[in-house]
């Protein structure tokens, strides 16, 4: 097999491992809010556990980038795509802990000792959950169909998220003046939509280095 | 001159920019929490405004990082500073972006409507606010300086913050629960927290590649 032919087979392979990577944390997501929706403790505690398999998967990926960068001097576009996934790979790994943040909200302490049952979830929040879980599978699926407008529009969307994540943050400061959310629900609230606005964050940064890997251009910047 | 040695002076330049870039941080780390403790609103424009400079300087480390690759074969160690030097930047570039969450708070419209002064820092705030410039500040030095130790002991103080995190939010919810501070502040100080807990994270992160650099371990496992 020629080199060439070789490194081809490569970029194949880190190619699938990203789509499976992506399959990974947006199977994460979901779960982590089935856990908190129910309030099962078991389940946070597998999702804490899988995300060691997401961290895995970075590193993975990452050594295979190293070993592909070394063991042949790759061509621009080839290193675009190169420098594209270890970019990816870290946002996707945040994702990931995000997923793994929110579950371990099941497992606060303080949540034990509240007296009304945990109802943490309301429309707006599974609103911004619905929309981060757009966000992220388009993210990757921009990347594979090499599809500059999805990754342009998808960017877009994060702002809905932002917008959500300050009128939950408005609802819960009401709830707490008028008694209403108990100290302890607020908090816990507050980090599940901080953590809900983060993924929109890191799915916004994946679309901008496939926007790199296709145009060559980070943020409206030549960097290549 | 030979392309060897033009090589070591572009990593020279490198390093140099690294430095630069952590100094950058620290600066945006302190003139934040003295925003915050002056509650002074056009301090925090400012330090926003200039988390685009830290921005830039990312890209154009970036930049010189995928040249280096490009332009010549670089050897393993060359290879793995390179790589360090990629991920060190996007947990550095993620440190400025907290100072600017952090000088943000200034800017929030509750807090304006808010009767009480504006009064969010108390000691142990402090205290987690000067761990995490001492871990960033340690982290590049241990990069600079090739010290294992450093980065090893550093990683061990991030235990510290977290600790303060859980604190401060325990406090926060007695405050609620006492009516001692308003429920917009509540919020505020759980994100003030939640960015220098996070801090904390990207300064371990950036020791965790200083060690790969130095061993070629990340995380206790082999990468290249």
């Amino acid at each position: 097999m020629s080199a060439r032919r070789r490194f081809d087979e490569e970029l194949g392979l880190l190619h699938h491992e990203l789509v499976e990577m992506g399959s990974m944390i947006e199977k994460a997501i979901k779960t982590s809010f089935k856990a908190i929706e129910s309030d099962d403790e078991e389940a946070a505690k597998d999702i804490i556990e899988s995300d060691k398999a997401i961290n895995e998967m970075e590193r993975k990926i990452e050594a295979r980038c190293l070993k592909l960068i070394l063991r042949q001097q790759p061509v621009a576009t080839d290193l675009r795509l190169i420098s594209t996934a270890m970019k990816m790979i870290t946002d996707m790994e945040r994702i990931g802990d995000h997923a793994a943040d929110i579950a371990s909200i099941c497992l606060d302490d303080e949540k034990e000792k509240n007296p009304e049952p945990f109802r943490i979830v309301d429309d707006k929040i599974l609103k911004m959950a619905d929309i981060d879980l757009e966000m992220v599978a388009s993210s990757i699926s921009a990347f594979i169909n090499d599809n500059l407008e999805l990754a342009k529009t998808t960017i877009k969307t994060d702002s809905e998220v932002d917008e959500l994540f300050y009128e939950v943050r408005d609802d819960i400061i009401k709830g707490l003046k008028s008694d209403k959310i108990s100290p302890s629900l607020a908090m816990d609230t507050l980090m599940l939509i901080k953590y809900l606005e983060r993924i929109g964050d890191h799915a916004t940064n994946i679309c901008e280095w496939v926007i790199f890997y296709l145009t060559g251009e980070h943020k409206n910047k030549k960097l290549l």
